[in-house]
C-alpha cells in the first residue's frame, strides 16, 4: 500500500453499493439513539427512508412521526406484533432493551421483513439463538457501527496485510458516565429483566470484544475476569466495572475493560510481533485518532470523521438491496452473546469458561 | 497545583537528598544492565561509587575492574559470599538471575551491608520471603526504577489529589523481542530455575503490577488471567505472552498484558471517574509522554528524560545516608511475588487467585 492508496482508502465506503431501490425502516422503540441517530440519518440518504415508527404508546409514535415528513404509520408494539401497516415498510430496526429484541424480531420476520438489530442480540445466548432462529429466512444484521468505522477497517486491512506482524496483545477499554446520560436510577441497563446479566459488559465491553474478532479476524476461546459494583445504582448489576481476559485463537490475548460509571473514554490497542497499533476515542468520542507503528516508525492519522449510525444504515441497506452477505450477521452476533455471558460466569465463579467447544 | 507548580515538580527529586558521605557498591552479577546502566550510574555521582565486581570467574570481574579506576576489589561469587574484602563496600547491588539473589543478599546482610536488589525478589515467594527475613537488620531496597520516573511520581501525585476522581480501571502492557536482545535462547530469563515460574509475567508484567501499585496506593486482592507459548525459545516456560486482570483494593480492576516475544511497547493508562492518565512508552523506551485528561480538557506534557537506574540508585544511597525508610523495600517487593506467582497459578489452574488474606 503507497500512501496515496492509504490517504484514499482511509474513508472509503468499500462494500457493493446499491445503485437502485430504497429500503422503508419501520423504527421499533423510540429511545435517544433511535431519535438523534438513526431516523436522521435515513432520511439523510437516497436509498433509505423511516416509513413507520413503533413505540409503547400510540401518542408517544405520533409524536415522533410528526416530526418527520417521511413518516407515514405510527404504531404501538402490540399493532406492530398484530401486523398492522406491514406494507409501509421493508425492514425493521430493532432499538428496544435488549430483553424486547426477540418479539420484535421474531413479528418482522414472520412478515418476512429485514432486521437490523441493536447489539447484543438479546438479553441472554438462549434468547439470542431463538433471535437468530427465528430470523432464518430474512436477511438480520447486527448494528455493529465499528465495521464501517474508517480507523477500525483500516486498522483490519493492516492486520490482514501483516503489517503489524502476529498479532499478540490487545486491550480495549471503554466507559462512560451513564447516570450523566440518563439520570434515572430505574433505566432498562440498570435492570437485568431488560439489560441481561449486566450493564457495562453487556453493552460496552461488546465493542472491545467484537472490535477485536472483526480487526484481528479471530473468535474468542475461553474468557476470565472480574467485575465489580458499589454504586447504589448498580446494585442489581455485577458490574459497575469489569476487566476481562478473552483468549482468542492462535494465541490472541486480549485485555478488556468496561464501566458504566467512570470517566468518557475509549481505546482499542493491537500490539503485533512487529507494530503497534492505537485507536484513542475508538468506540465513542468525535475525533478518533488512528496511531500506526511499525519497528522504529510512527504514523498519526486523523480523517474525516463520519457518523457511524448512519454509515452502518446505509450499508445494511447497501446490503440488502444488492442481496450481498453482512459481516455482523446472526451467527456473527451469537459469538459475542456467548463470550459476554462468559464474562459474567467467569466473573461470578472465579473460573475460567471455555468457548472453545 | 498551579501550571509553575507542575513545571517545577514534574522532574524534582522529591525524597530526602544527603548532604554527606559516600555509598561505597559491589556490584554482584555482571550482565548488560549492570555494566551498561548500573556502573556508570554510580560512578558518575557525587556520592556514589562502585568500588568491586562480583561475578563468575576473577577474570570475568577483573576485566570489568580494568575499565574503571574506581574499582578496587574484583571477585568470584564464592569469594564474595566468604567474605572477602568487605571492607571495600557498604552497599550491595544484586543483579544476578532471579534465583540466585538469596544467597548474594543472606552473605551482603549477614556482613552487614545494605542491599539494593533487582526485582522481582527471587524466583519463588518462598525464597524471596527468605530473601526479605535475611535482609531484616540492613537496609533492603528493590531497584524499581519507575518508583523514582517523574512522570510516574506526578501520576501518583495527580491521583492521590484526586484530579482525575476515584481510579477505576488501568490498563499497563509491557513487551519487548527479548530474542532481538539476546540471542541466546539458553539465556537465564527463558529458564525457569534460574527465572521462576515464567518469563514475562516475572521480568515485564511485574511492571504494571506495581506501578499500578505505586501510582494508585493499592494492593492486590485478587488475580485471574491467561498465558500462552508457541515459539519454541519458550518451550520451557508458559507466558511467551500473558493477560491477567488485578483486582486491587476499592475495587480498582488492572487489565495487564506482557510479552517477551512482541513489538517493544510499554503503556500505562489509569481511568478514573473524572479522567485518565496515559503514559506512553511507560517502562521502556526513550521518551515518554504523560497525557493527562479531566473531564473535556486535555494536556500532554514532553519533559526532561531522566536516566532512571542512575536516579533509582541515587535515591537509594540517599536513604541509606539520611537513614529514611524506602518505599519499595522487602515487604513491598514481596507483595509483587506472590502477585506474580499467583498469576501463573490462576493461569494454569483456570481459577482466580485470592490475596486478600
Amino acid at each position: 500500500m503507497d500512501l496515496y492508496e492509504y490517504f484514499e482508502d482511509f474513508t472509503a465506503r468499500d462494500w457493493p453499493q446499491a445503485d437502485e431501490g430504497t429500503v422503508r425502516f419501520a423504527m421499533v422503540g423510540l429511545g435517544w439513539w433511535t431519535l438523534d441517530y438513526a431516523i436522521p440519518a435515513t432520511n439523510e440518504l437516497e436509498h433509505l427512508e423511516t416509513t413507520t415508527v413503533v413505540s409503547s404508546t400510540t401518542e408517544k409514535a405520533r409524536g415522533v412521526a410528526d416530526e418527520h415528513d417521511s413518516i407515514e404509520r405510527a404504531l404501538t408494539y402490540d399493532e406492530f406484533t398484530d401486523g398492522e401497516a406491514t406494507d409501509a415498510y421493508d425492514a425493521v430496526y430493532v432499538a428496544t432493551p435488549n430483553a424486547l429484541h426477540l418479539p420484535y424480531v421474531e413479528a418482522a420476520a414472520e412478515f418476512g421483513k429485514d432486521v437490523l438489530c441493536e447489539k447484543p442480540l438479546e438479553a441472554t445466548t438462549e434468547r439470542a439463538e431463538k433471535l437468530v432462529e427465528a430470523a432464518r429466512d430474512v436477511t438480520l444484521g447486527v448494528e455493529y457501527r465499528m465495521h464501517v468505522q474508517p480507523a477500525v477497517r483500516m486498522m483490519r486491512e493492516l492486520v490482514a496485510d501483516g503489517f503489524i506482524g502476529d498479532v499478540t496483545l490487545v486491550h480495549g477499554n471503554m466507559s462512560q458516565r451513564m447516570l450523566e446520560i440518563n439520570e434515572n436510577p430505574d433505566q432498562w441497563r440498570l435492570n437485568p429483566d431488560l439489560a441481561g446479566a449486566g450493564a457495562s459488559v453487556t453493552d460496552l465491553g461488546v465493542y472491545s470484544i467484537n472490535t477485536t474478532r472483526f480487526v484481528t479476524g479471530r473468535d474468542p476461546v475461553g474468557v476470565s475476569g472480574a467485575t465489580w459494583s458499589e454504586h447504589e445504582a448498580f446494585d442489581d448489576v455485577p458490574d459497575e466495572r469489569a476487566s476481562f481476559t478473552v483468549e482468542f485463537e492462535d494465541g490472541v490475548l486480549a485485555s478488556c475493560t468496561a464501566s458504566q460509571n467512570a470517566h468518557y473514554a475509549s481505546s482499542l490497542r493491537i500490539v503485533g510481533t512487529e507494530g503497534e497499533l492505537l485507536l484513542e476515542d475508538a468506540f465513542l468520542g468525535g475525533e478518533r485518532e488512528l496511531t500506526v507503528t511499525r519497528g522504529d516508525t510512527t504514523i498519526q492519522t486523523e480523517f474525516d470523521q463520519i457518523r457511524e449510525t448512519k454509515r452502518s444504515i446505509e450499508s445494511f441497506a447497501d446490503h440488502v438491496l444488492t442481496d450481498t452477505p453482512i459481516l455482523g450477521d446472526g451467527e456473527h452476533g451469537l459469538v459475542d452473546q456467548r463470550t459476554i455471558d462468559a464474562v459474567y460466569e467467569a466473573a461470578a465463579s472465579g473460573e475460567r469458561v471455555d468457548l472453545s467447544e
